[in-house]
């Protein structure tokens, strides 16, 4: 048999779904899992979105152009007016979810032998996505103990070299729930400026932050317009996930008549999602504000349990829906597959995301786990209930 | 402003979208254009698939598996049997798209700098998904004269370097309308078994073959399991370009784990359109019956017309709905060109696609076009007389 491709043996299997397999086997043995572990969120989809496919009145379900329809990529810019970002049609590439944003940004700003510095722990699939383009990942680590801000910026110009194309950010922050400040951002756009780098700035979750804290957009920073790719998906932000409805926004527009060539060899992304997700934009505002704060509640539903845990180590996150917290456990992963394979209470357990898979540099985020608030308060509270009780008697507990 | 990547500026533009600025601009001045450059058929896309969006009971549109939704696999499984193609569900990965499951192969089984064979003229984007891939694809010459068949095997031997990791065909083909004979397949079989290859076979027009030609599918090839891979998608099939659901299939269970992490790593193909696709297996088979005598008789109209043309060289084909044809003209590019801008009969005129860009070997196809049977009957007559005036009035006629 012929051998694969050595990027094939290279792909890094998902940290998220690494543990499936013990999953399911839990599930075969009759118990309940409460999946904290992936981004699935269980808000219901807006009626705008559903109420699209459900009057259906379209007879062929056509390509759409490559880089998206234009009455869709027109009515992204008043959703983006809410936001303070003038943009003109133009300036928006529609991609199949933002995981094809993210893929395309890296190919057209890098190539093969290129470096990304990336802000570790990061999500996990950059490391797919840097593998396909052949780039290679330059992690800058953030720490829980500072609340994982970015470090110092000369911290961060240290890890510039002559084979650096770009910065890659997620703000707000998977899997950390960190909310970039202004300065961080000034900080970054000074970088990218003095180095002739690009900014990928993917902002996925927008729209949840919580408290006191500010979204800034990449794309608010002067003068380094050229430099700024934004990565933008509908997925979070409707609970559609499933739609693979995301976009690449520059006002680079070399760079997106790049990235619309390789949209053009893919021919297009879903058609009626993106006439959906164009019907979303008029969705009620109460609609956002209620997701928003159902997260909020989640959010201290799971800082609430862990704070009666002795030796948790976590900040309570500002943005997203995930937060990264250190366990007083031995090995995460150990733990993680100890909960579904040995532990339950009354038949049901819990699966987290083991946080090593999060971090690029080996032997980090051992003893941390990543936590999704993507299950509603009552279930929140079982989770970490059980949670709680299975670290009590987890036998590798320090 | 930083450079973008070399591999931007590699990817080739859409030869078949190259033009649309020449039909933007007809449009502007009021002209009706028919496009035969694109294979957007007009074909209704079944009811079994639109009414599966207008019934939507789902509340969430969530991700589905990465490698798609297993009770659509599982159904898969009975649309490839009417085809005597025995697989199990483990043996398909949905895909976003057709495109997906081509660059998905040639990733999982090529290394940069590594060789494809492919036969040209050859579906373009191969060419788009071989830049990203970073391999460099081999053409083997097919001729009009010898009606698109394979040269010799010893002719494709011929190519074969120690970097050769694959041979692509498309069959039945986009451009030429060529279906393979079992002879053809055979003789691949034995190429691929002898000199370590895998197979790679878009079969994406398998329902559309006329008269007394066969549909082989490279899965039908005994003691090579292990080296084919199908790349499939319901754009066609089901007249749903725009839904994004297509599939890799291969009985090589170590091929598809490695692409299931490249799926992995974008998450999920849409999740409503894959539930569609599965609805649409239980099309009635007259919906198929009918497309297909729809596309015969399109393909007689444009057969006839051409006839009448002297200096016109291209056969029948017997299959997909595409057909490249030699004209009596200097350059084929230049003549699309001048139908856009400088032609017209009663404010009409027509779209075709410049051959050349459908051939790897350069100077090839510069007197051919492509033309796709994809409107309806009286459209595609009309259509046919415009070119036959348009041909009269030439002035680059030979």
């Amino acid at each position: 048999m012929p051998q694969l491709s050595q990027r094939a043996y290279s792909m890094p299997a998902s940290p998220i779904r690494k543990l499936a397999p013990y999953a399911d086997r839990a599930k075969e043995a009759g118990r309940k899992v409460y999946h904290l572990n992936i981004g699935q969120p269980d808000i219901p989809t807006p009626q705008t979105m559903l109420n699209y496919f459900r009057n259906l009145s379209l007879k062929v379900i056509a390509y759409s152009p490559s880089g998206g329809l234009w009455e869709y990529r027109e009515k992204l810019t008043e959703y983006y007016r809410r936001f303070d970002i003038a943009l003109s049609k133009e300036d928006i590439l529609v991609t199949t979810g933002g995981s094809e944003a993210i893929i395309f940004a890296m190919m057209v700003t890098m190539n093969p032998g290129d470096e990304i510095i990336i802000p570790e722990p990061f999500y996990t699939n950059y490391n797919g996505f840097a593998v396909e383009a052949g780039v290679r990942v330059v992690p800058v680590t953030c720490r829980a103990e500072d609340g994982f801000r970015l470090p110092s910026i000369e911290k961060i110009r240290e890890k510039i070299t002559e084979r650096t194309r770009a910065i890659l950010i997620c703000n707000p922050n998977n899997p950390t729930g960190y909310v970039y400040s202004w300065e961080e951002l000034e900080q970054l756009r000074q970088l990218v400026a003095d180095h002739d780098l690009f900014l990928i700035a993917d902002e996925v979750y927008r729209e949840f932050v919580y408290d006191d804290a500010t979204f800034h957009s990449a794309l608010h920073l002067k003068g380094i317009e050229e430099r700024v790719v934004v990565v933008d998906s509908v997925s979070k932000r409707y609970s559609a996930c499933g739609a693979r409805v995301g976009c690449l926004v520059s006002r680079n527009r070399e760079l997106l008549e790049a990235a619309l060539k390789l949209g053009q060899a893919r021919l297009s992304p879903p058609t009626l999602e993106q006439l959906a997700a164009m019907a979303a934009i008029d969705t009620p505002e109460s609609y956002i504000q209620q997701a928003r704060e159902e997260y909020r509640r989640r959010r201290d539903v799971v800082f609430q349990a862990l704070q009666q845990v002795p030796g948790v180590v976590g900040l309570k996150p500002k943005g997203a829906f995930y937060t990264i917290v250190g366990l007083p456990v031995d090995d995460a992963e150990k733990f993680c597959i100890w909960m579904l394979e040995s532990f339950h209470d009354q038949n049901e357990t819990v699966m987290l995301a083991p946080a090593s898979g999060f971090y690029a540099t080996p032997g980090l985020g051992k003893r941390e786990v990543r936590i999704a608030f993507v299950l509603n308060v009552q279930a929140m509270q079982r989770a970490m209930a059980l949670l709680q009780k299975a670290l009590r008697e987890y036998p590798g507990r320090l």
